[in-house]
């Protein structure tokens, strides 16, 4: 997983149908001194998480395989609120 | 899944069976203010993208696990159209 | 596997409910040379791996499979303690 | 999947039993500028690619299970010879 | 799969059940110019390759399922020894 900022939200219309209903998050990756790289991702919420949040993303089948239908096209998921880092 | 501009399509008469009859667009990837990387991807489209439209693109095994028969060349897709970021 | 070095963890109360339990470690990606990288994973604890400890890192599906029920949210873990490198 | 030229072939006598009686190429990541990236690939031809040609590449899973049996080594695979950009 | 320089090897005691009694090497990624990126992987050895021998590198999924139990850690193998690259 990778510690992430959620930034932003995307509005999509016309999309699979098995990201319908789902919240797709934009998540910039950070690392635990909390510097932004330059990366981002799209995600599905799974736990409410919110803008300026930090969290944990999943990527790969793991982030498709917690739902119920494996058969999706989700690729990042947002599995995690994190309430602190401990160094 | 990451944030991507179509800026092309790419003709392919000798491929492998899975392929085709799929549309295979260029897809660079950018950020959520726009700016464009250096990576390309060659996704297939599941949604009639268009050039210059921004759209989702999701890749590995999600890529592929759409289409009804899962044992095929497929590593990158176009799942959805983006019609706007919220910020 | 890539070579690890722990250098802290992660308190998160909000979570996808395969990673309850589980031990969250930030590990920092070094080469055997032990130069550090800035690359971060966020990975489960399978070998009680403390902070400052050389570990190795596998990520993906690999990272979840070694779990008895493999449908998790997990796609990296600590899965070695490294005692030393030869060259 | 990415875009690749083809810049020369590995010759390898000890090797998994999977890959025996493959051709293995070795192809250089390129973009649809016909830039050259630093990356190269080798992966397993399946369409009759020569040396020079630019051609599609796919990886992870995608790359191993178009072939019969999906136990094996293979992690990288060309699955089309690209005619033409279209921009 | 990528083409890679056998720099060393790991020593560990503790770690995952499933690479006990694995040969675990350093390698170096190279390109086919033989130079060396700073990328290392942690990869098992299944060909009996030695310190500054030339190995193609597996990643992924590709890596674990040539063994005869898919259900392990391992996401880098060592499956061929390239006796040379033809340009």
């Amino acid at each position: 997983m990778q510690i992430g900022k959620v930034v932003g939200s995307i509005v999509s219309t016309q999309k699979d149908e098995s990201l319908v209903g789902k919240k797709l998050m934009i998540v910039k990756i950070i690392n635990s001194d909390e510097q932004e790289s330059d990366r981002e991702e799209v995600a599905v919420d799974t736990v409410g998480a919110g803008i300026g949040e930090y969290v944990l993303l999943t990527r790969g089948s793991a982030a498709r395989n917690i739902f119920p239908n494996g058969v999706n096209a989700i690729d990042a998921s947002i599995v995690g609120i994190i309430d602190s880092f401990e160094k």
